[in-house]
């Protein structure tokens, strides 16, 4: 059976100071009227006959309440992906030998949803078919060097299935314009189907503290909290990606972008004819390419260019739009404090 | 006997939104824990025997707050210094023929208070003896372009009195310049010492209705909103000094500032050891230069240099430093809403 794996458990300390504990990034309505957990929600009940989303245990609630009736896999800690992913595999394979799993970062933005549901068919289809690990490819639009890539033989057509050669990480601004301008390189938006007993063997043979404690508290979810806290917090790229064998991908154009951080958020909501991104009530005068976002407290700016500005609730941020990754030193120094 | 003016009516829109129409910028606290108009007004008591305060009606109520025991004189609108310094130098010279006045815009900031109280003896001294227009003539520290100058005949000792050659408007910054490198040049505080009758008969010579108008409210108050509701609109210096005769300066170098814009604040306030100058809470991180208030909302910023950052009620301002005094942009866009 498939299933639809939604990933709503990071801590969103990029979108601070508009996604708090309390209320991560992926419940955020960065996306528009609907918060975008429910959104990957959907989009996963289109291409599953179950969904369940992985979220914290201290976010379950707050989940919940943005997609009611959806399965819950809380995590009693943050472990990274590696062990979220393991951990959903672990429980879905248990109630279903055969379970394929369509995993989707709820962070995530998509306009072409037709096609990304024909990119995941393909890859669910790879995955049942030849145990292949099958990644969502997304055709870049810039040399982004927030994202890492997936490095393939030659430039490959969309809807096709083709074998990933290697992962790459995060390249440096250079680095990322010579993968746009090869035609080999795809984003890698960490979407990716399996399954789920390929994904614990995969654990087995390259993280098996993990593959063992995830199987064991899926047997036993009353000793998931004392299991869990021993894991080691890696992602399943690290872990596993740019290990296995038989990595194959979709290449897709469909209009995706991550939303983990402040500057994807015009490629979300647009902007203005001034080139200004504005959520909220916001008045900017001669400044463009910002990107504002406001709960109520009128934002004014003169004079100012490619800022980013976020007010929420008790804080402000003011970051430049190409430094907002920048905003985790601010989370550093905030540590500890009611402001996270 | 000696009076002191505190001009404290204007509406204080440059230094929006922290300054309201209910809570002017001569109100606020800028200067440290005391209000500034409190500050003046003690100023103004070490000079004169009598200290008053012309302010706009709708702000009496808040000014006698800060300013407990010191006699108002209400504006019943807004119409620039000429009205206001001649109503108060017609209800003055009505109780007391030989008043001496020393004018003193409340939104400035002065470090050394003995040398300004010891200008301002010798300023008032020439009023009283000679009949002077007895200027306070700042030794610039900078080339500024947002204060009108005076000019000399020549470089002149502080605690003199020279003549005033010209007045001159604000310079663009090459003028400003050559301005401070001249050393024939200072600023124009906008304080000044002279008769009360002296000023009532230059406003008759240069603006005739203005003179009878403030000399019929002196005489009849119940008819003030009628009258200077009609008066024009113009500032002392184009209506008066531009044009008078036997105007002198006093040579002052006793840290003056204007506060009636942002960029002013870290004269006032100073900065940090980043050079930032914080009012509230704040974190900058990579960023020097920059100017940040806010009344209980934290602001962070990261890799940004040179901003003015105001949070207050229900309203932010963004705006480079260099360019403070477009805060007015702002103030047109927001005319009629409940923002000013």
């Amino acid at each position: 059976m498939r299933h639809a794996v939604i990933l709503a458990g990071g801590g969103g300390t990029r979108l601070w100071p508009a996604s708090r504990r309390a209320h991560p990034k992926q419940l955020l309505a960065l996306a528009g009227s609907d918060a975008l957990v429910t959104t990957v929600a959907k989009l996963g009940g289109e291409i599953a006959t179950n969904v369940v989303i992985v979220t914290a245990a201290d976010q379950a609630a707050a989940t919940r309440k943005v997609a009611p009736g959806v399965t819950l896999i809380e995590e009693p800690s943050g472990r990274n992906t590696a062990a979220a992913i393991g951990l959903a595999a672990a429980i879905l394979v248990a109630r279903d030998p055969d379970a394929v799993l369509a995993v989707l970062p709820a962070d995530q933005h998509v306009t072409d949803r037709a096609g990304m549901i024909r990119a995941l068919g393909l890859a669910m289809t790879a995955a049942e078919a030849t145990n292949a690990i099958a990644t969502i490819g997304i055709a870049p639009t810039r040399a982004e060097t927030g994202f890492g890539y997936l490095e393939l033989a030659g430039p490959a057509a969309v809807d096709t299935v083709v074998p990933v050669v290697r992962f790459v990480e995060k390249p440096d601004l250079a680095t990322a314009e010579r993968y746009v301008g090869s035609g080999r390189y795809l984003w890698n938006a960490g979407i990716f189907c399996a399954r789920a007993q390929r994904l614990l063997d995969e654990l087995r043979t390259h993280l098996p503290a993990t593959a063992d404690a995830v199987i064991a508290i899926a047997a036993d979810p009353s000793s998931a909290e004392r299991r869990y806290a021993e894991l080691q917090s890696i992602s399943i790229d690290h872990a596993v990606m740019e290990k296995a064998a038989n990595v194959v991908t979709v290449p897709a154009s469909v209009g995706w972008d991550d939303i983990g951080s402040w500057a994807a958020l015009p490629a979300v909501r647009g902007h203005d004819a001034a080139g200004n991104t504005i959520v909220g009530d916001a008045i900017i005068l001669d400044g463009t390419g910002n990107i504002v976002m406001t709960d109520g407290t009128l934002v004014t700016a003169v004079g100012v260019s490619d800022l980013v500005i976020v007010k929420s609730g008790d804080a402000i941020l003011v970051i430049p739009k190409s430094r907002a990754q920048d905003v985790r030193s601010i989370i550093e120094v905030l540590r500890g404090t009611t402001y996270l």
